[in-house]
């Protein structure tokens, strides 16, 4: 593992560049905020761990209410079982003999349940749980709109649920997971109300079907950061998955605030260090390979400058107005378009508060994509 | 670290996904023949290690005749120099006390040398070279039409290299970092050459105003993939630098290939499993989180089919004529657009020769970007 680019105690000017920053009076804020919200709906709120990769943050999230963590990958779920997280779901369908026996090991040790949305997934699970005498609950992915993953069919649902039903005890159907991944960045609170309206009738609709074949259907799961406070109001979910909120990007920030939602504050920036200045432009020591550009290039926190472009490990930035003067070697913060693959690109969060390092934060989970 | 997808010996179906492939063959033929063409030029070839950050493949790149490795970023430096690499060329301006104390920490245990645009770094490198009384070459960075880092005109270059000649003997010139990365994917041969032809007369006034300034310049270095040949024609090069060429990638291969040039093969591709099919699309379990997009989406080497997108940890694929038929669980390959990031996402290249895993290398230098 890489080192850290800071101790603990370290001023501000101190950290080494490029490094990860979370403030953390702002992300406990945020983190706060969607918790009360979510109480206040009388569901549960279960973070992404997708966004951050982080088993302390996921802890810090449980410590102020949240049900248990969620992520992507059977590789996050194994690093958050192993630091102590006792309820993780992935919220992926996952396919192989291999992840369905490393998701099967997890069984007795936490409370774990996984996305299923095809018979051969249901069977390679089941195989692997009766091995080891163990448990899962599995979740119905549902296609409400995101065209990816899931089934979209009443009938195709209730036949995933009864092959589930077919391995009980080893096996249970926990319920439906229904993500409207395109939704979240729908700019204005109208489409994205819509688009969560449909979604929540569409996973009714399948609940019902469901409940009508004589399967228990408990848990309605799913939402993002841009939508989840829609889902709560739909009274159809019983949980909800945001993961961006607690840390926020550009992408999300770019999205029009629906007045009754969680404040939320940016939290994450890359601090990088100017090592060029030329006649209109100055270069940063950072690029892609430390702030992803998925969702558009980062902000520069600098009056009068601009993002010209980014390479590998370079920023470009040129002067848009009045400027301010740039010296070699002085610090400059940047916000990421996009959290989650800007985070999987460190080892290190530096947590800090004020102009201090407070912790370090391993990036626990970091390239567990497989 | 996270585990490794596969085991040496195992089969390629027994290969967990998304896992960065490198096949054995074709990349010793990249090697090989890059090798070949410097030899006979009369030059070196220095390989660029930002585009494996790999130590296994930069000690197999110095087997073949490389004169050693390059890097963008003092902790590569760290990483190659801890693998036993005795010659690490840091092609890119450090800025900083704390970086400089880590490169003056290198000057003991190999030949590094690290390239510098600006006086305030001469000083802070200077200072901590004396504090261990040890010693670092310098290259000067010079702006051969990248519009990045580097100086453009002879009076700034014999600034430098006059700061530099005071720190004698704990500082050396070397020579001039003279690089041109918007040169290497320009597509046609004739554009390159000319960009190179510029580039290279610009090399060879900055080195004739050095020497008539006094200063030895035994060394113009630079060059990528895409033009490494040109550089060499020029007469002007004394190294190269190609990173790419090892294990190529789309952008590359989208280039006019020069018929003078030597061939190079796909040897990098990344493994994933289909684990969705719907009516007109299939979903692969890898997204950008494990190849990187910033150079185009990836390509599924697959008949008929054609990436739709990418999410973090998902592609969709859809058909594009004639389909081969897709089953949940079937293993895909892709090809990714760029090389660098793409490595950079994983721990492990897992290395194939056939149909069979011969080795597994540790991509020892990922993250290191401060």
């Amino acid at each position: 593992m890489i080192a850290a680019p800071a101790r603990v105690g370290d001023a501000f000017e101190a950290i080494d560049t490029p490094a990860l920053l979370v403030d953390l009076d702002a992300f406990e804020r945020n983190v706060a905020a969607a918790q009360a919200h979510v109480n206040a709906c009388g569901a549960r709120l279960r973070p992404h761990g997708k966004a951050h990769r982080c088993s302390t943050i996921a802890m810090l999230q449980i410590a102020a209410g949240a049900t248990g963590v969620c992520c992507q990958k059977v590789g996050e779920a194994e690093v958050f079982v192993a630091a102590g997280i006792a309820d993780v779901l992935v919220t992926n369908v996952v396919v192989g003999e291999s992840k369905a026996r490393r998701l099967a090991a997890l069984g007795p040790r936490a409370r774990v349940a996984v996305c299923v949305d095809s018979l051969l997934q249901i069977e390679q699970i089941a195989s692997a749980v009766r091995a080891l005498d163990t448990h899962l609950d599995l979740l119905i992915e549902i296609d409400v709109g995101n065209r990816r993953c899931g089934v979209d069919s009443p009938g195709e649902a209730v036949d995933l649920a009864r092959a589930i039903a077919a391995h009980a005890p080893w096996l249970s159907l926990r319920g439906l997971q229904a993500y409207h991944g395109k939704a979240q960045h729908l700019r204005s609170t109208g489409e994205r109300a819509v688009a969560i309206g449909k979604a929540a009738a569409q996973a009714a609709l399948i609940a019902s079907a469901l409940r009508a074949d004589g399967h228990e259907c408990a848990e309605v799961t799913g939402a993002g950061t841009g939508t989840y406070p829609y889902e709560l109001a739909s009274g159809v979910y019983t949980e909800v998955q945001p993961g961006s909120y607690a840390l926020m990007d550009l992408d999300y920030g770019a999205n029009q605030r629906d007045p009754d939602a969680p404040p939320t504050t940016y939290a994450l920036s890359l601090l990088a260090t100017v090592i060029t200045v030329r006649c209109g432009h100055a270069v940063l020591d950072c690029g892609h390979k430390s702030v992803a550009i998925d969702s558009g290039a980062p902000r520069v926190e600098l009056g009068g400058w601009r993002v010209r472009g980014l390479s590998d490990e370079h920023t470009v930035i040129e002067k848009s107005g009045e400027a301010e003067a740039l010296a070699v070697g002085q610090k400059v913060r940047m916000l990421p378009g996009h959290c989650d693959p800007t985070v999987n690109l460190h080892d290190w969060i530096v947590a800090t508060r004020g102009e201090r390092v407070e912790a370090l934060w391993p990036v626990d989970a970091r390239g567990a994509s497989f």
